[in-house]
């Protein structure tokens, strides 16, 4: 893949998605997120860039590891309150014409059979326009409040991943078959009941007759996301998802973990190229290189350390609330920490940061410039294997205007990104039509099709 | 309640909700039920006739108990396939301004807790314009297939079905204060952490240790609709609804119903006040009494008869397929058949009716005439308590817009449909502000609150 990057818009139906404290500021709409308004300008906003799609995340459940309660998330508006996603899909669907929505749903949230038919729904009400971000929890709340007694370990969530996606694949791939749906209004006959079939599904978590309840969607199965950064999340992305987020500090870094993944997905007989990569990115957007430091520190002094420290501690599930936030980085001692905080502590670019600085600092990879600086920048990471950008913002709808309208012309000019949607659905449109609307039969999910009958 | 009526278009996101065989109609657009346009345009019809709501109804599971398999339910379109309901709703919210949405969800469907943020976003993004039919399910394939290895017996649904209730209530109505979200932009706080609560709930079925993730919504309960008809059924409903479905033969049946339940809605220490009765009826509009009945025929030539037999067979759970449709009912002798099957072959009101004519009879009742014909009979259902109607369709949008363009303006010049909507959510909408936003203080849900705290 490669040539063109790729644009989603990364955002969330909360308060303060990445960038916290920033929701604070006059410029910003944060404050509106239950308003459908805000949600339909935005995506206007972007499919007037030709963005390729806004991406909604999600949890569900608390902050609560930091200081050990939920205190700062509350107060921050971190990801808490938190609106379910995929609810905000059929209105901005309706608005617009082209551009696609991801959103994220964990495995462990809803029982395959019922999560397929709202997969399918979508599918039909965008014509093919939305794609599933597999995820499976990392917030122990999650698991303490969906009846599981609390967050299941991690290997066996993925375990559990790889059957919930065996149950959809059967559902949305093999349970009606292409011709299923005749509408015969001569003989009354809507569909052939000779090419619906149960799936039959005994697993370890899950049993499920069937047959699906919905007819096939222009995509079959959503196009599929994924972002897990483990050992045992990389493998299950690599034997899953069409595009994967990674989050490398830099071009070299994003480079290594594409190779790692294109390696891993050969092994699982896909072709490494069927699977894109999304590089998670920030950007300030100044007119010239002074505008854009000004804007930068203007970020800076909205930024509220303690919720990057917050969402730092969730994310990874330790509370690092013993470090004071303004200490700094080089009085912390190393051989008192142990795991990704003293990996952190370690990679400190500057020893003289507090710790709140580095925790901010590890949330993203931020690039501050000119359309032309930014420009040079993306083609970089592109020319590292990258094959799209996930863009953070730090004020919303602000931070994608100034993309859209400053950086995106200049990319455009550069062949970096598209002018024009291609036609089709998600899957065709984010591979220029190298991909069919279906999943090809290269992915997993082609062996769960049934065989061709005989006429 | 009572004095005007109010109306609901009663319809479902599948291509044969009731009446089986008239998607072969060119004048019909059930054929485009995938088309979010097509549901945007019935929206803005209804919406024109100052309709309260658009009732969406929903099973998730095949009718499979006619012949022993779910053919006849296939070829019939039969609520097969169906699509979810509630992702249609963002998209009228977004197109509508003041019409309601009420849809059906199975607590069979989905964890509380999740679904309880799903209620929450839903009156988010409509501004308090939704409605939830509770119901327990009755296709056996919805057990089956959402791993409980079957439908569970029918007073256990509803034994689970209070617990759920529970859930959902503590999480709606007491686990976020009224004045919890401040949005402190000068101090950056968001909400206050002492004004949100865990609800530790222990049950039976479900844990929930709580809280809810999302910030109270206008409604925080959305109106609540239900449509039980069994003993079980009308005392749940007593307890818990708002709004209740009925399916009486005529104005005198509907009276003893109503009555029925506001008796039981006293034990629970309601105002039997409290609770509208919606009364299930199809209409054939015509300028004069010929074109009515013309109509009719048209619609009586595309009926299918074996349709509403698997859709009578798969809601009683009694395979019917035994009876030949053409079959007089004069000739089944009533001591060889029992139960529902038998008191409908008692109740035929004509013996040389076929099998198939009586079941369809059963389906609904219908009023056949002129916009004041309709409006005298409209005006006997109300003087029976009846509080509204669920409009059910033969042929869509047509069967509305010949409501809304004939029907409606003559209800409102006897005073017996509004003119205008009144202000505020759906629940303040249906009362006529006789309600607040929220549940009242006589509802169960009210014990679920928090005392207020001292100051």
């Amino acid at each position: 893949m490669a040539a063109r990057l790729r644009f989603n818009a990364f955002t969330m139906n909360c308060v303060s998605h990445i960038h916290h404290g920033q929701w604070r500021r006059p410029d910003t709409r944060q404050l509106d997120y239950l308003d459908l308004d805000t949600w339909v300008d935005l995506a206007k906003t972007l499919e007037r860039g030709k963005f390729d799609a806004i991406f909604l995340a999600d949890v569900i459940g608390t902050y609560d590891v930091y200081g050990g309660n939920r205190d700062v998330a509350v107060e921050e508006g971190l990801q808490t309150p938190v609106n379910d996603p995929s609810l905000l899909i059929p209105a901005l669907a309706y608005a617009t014409k082209d551009i696609g929505f991801a959103f994220t749903q964990s495995i462990l949230q809803e029982h395959p059979f019922n999560y397929a038919r709202r997969l399918s729904t979508l599918d039909h009400i965008t014509n093919g326009r939305v794609g599933w971000n597999v995820v499976t929890s990392y917030l122990e709340d999650t698991g303490r409040n969906l009846g599981y007694g609390g967050l299941p370990p991690h290997d066996e969530r993925y375990e559990r991943a790889d059957e919930y996606l065996d149950v959809i694949y059967k559902l949305l791939e093999a349970s009606w078959d292409d011709d299923a749906v005749i509408k015969d209004t001569e003989n009354g006959i809507y569909a052939d009941p000779a090419k619906i079939h149960n799936i039959d599904h005994v697993g370890k978590y899950f049993d499920v007759v069937g047959p699906h309840v919905s007819e096939p969607s222009p995509q079959r199965t959503p196009i599929l996301f994924q972002a897990g950064a483990s050992t045992r999340g990389r493998a299950f992305a690599a034997k899953h998802a069409e595009a994967i987020f990674i989050a490398g500090r830099n071009p070299q870094g994003a480079k290594a973990h594409v190779d790692e993944v294109k390696q891993n997905a050969a092994q699982y007989g896909r072709n490494p190229d069927d699977i894109l990569f999304y590089q998670g990115l920030s950007f300030v957007v100044g007119g010239t290189e002074e505008e854009a430091q000004r804007k930068k520190a203007e970020i800076d002094e909205y930024a509220s350390t303690r919720g990057y420290a917050a969402h730092f501690a969730g994310g990874i599930g330790i509370d690092v609330s013993q470090f004071d936030l303004d200490e700094p980085v080089g009085n912390i001692e190393t051989n008192k920490v142990q795991g990704i905080v003293k990996g952190l502590v370690e990679a400190a670019p500057d020893k003289t940061w507090t710790f709140g600085e580095l925790v901010r600092w590890a949330t993203d990879t931020q690039i501050v410039g000119t359309p032309e600086q930014i420009a040079d920048e993306l083609q970089l990471w592109a020319d590292a294997g990258v094959d799209g950008v996930n863009v953070m913002y730090h004020v919303t709808p602000g931070s994608f205007e100034d993309f859209v309208d400053g950086v995106i012309p200049v990319l455009q000019d550069r062949g970096l990104a598209q002018r024009e949607y291609a036609p089709g659905t998600l899957r065709e449109k984010l591979t220029d039509g190298a991909s069919g609307p279906r999943l090809n039969d290269r992915h997993p999910a082609a062996g769960r099709r049934r065989a061709p009958q005989p006429a």
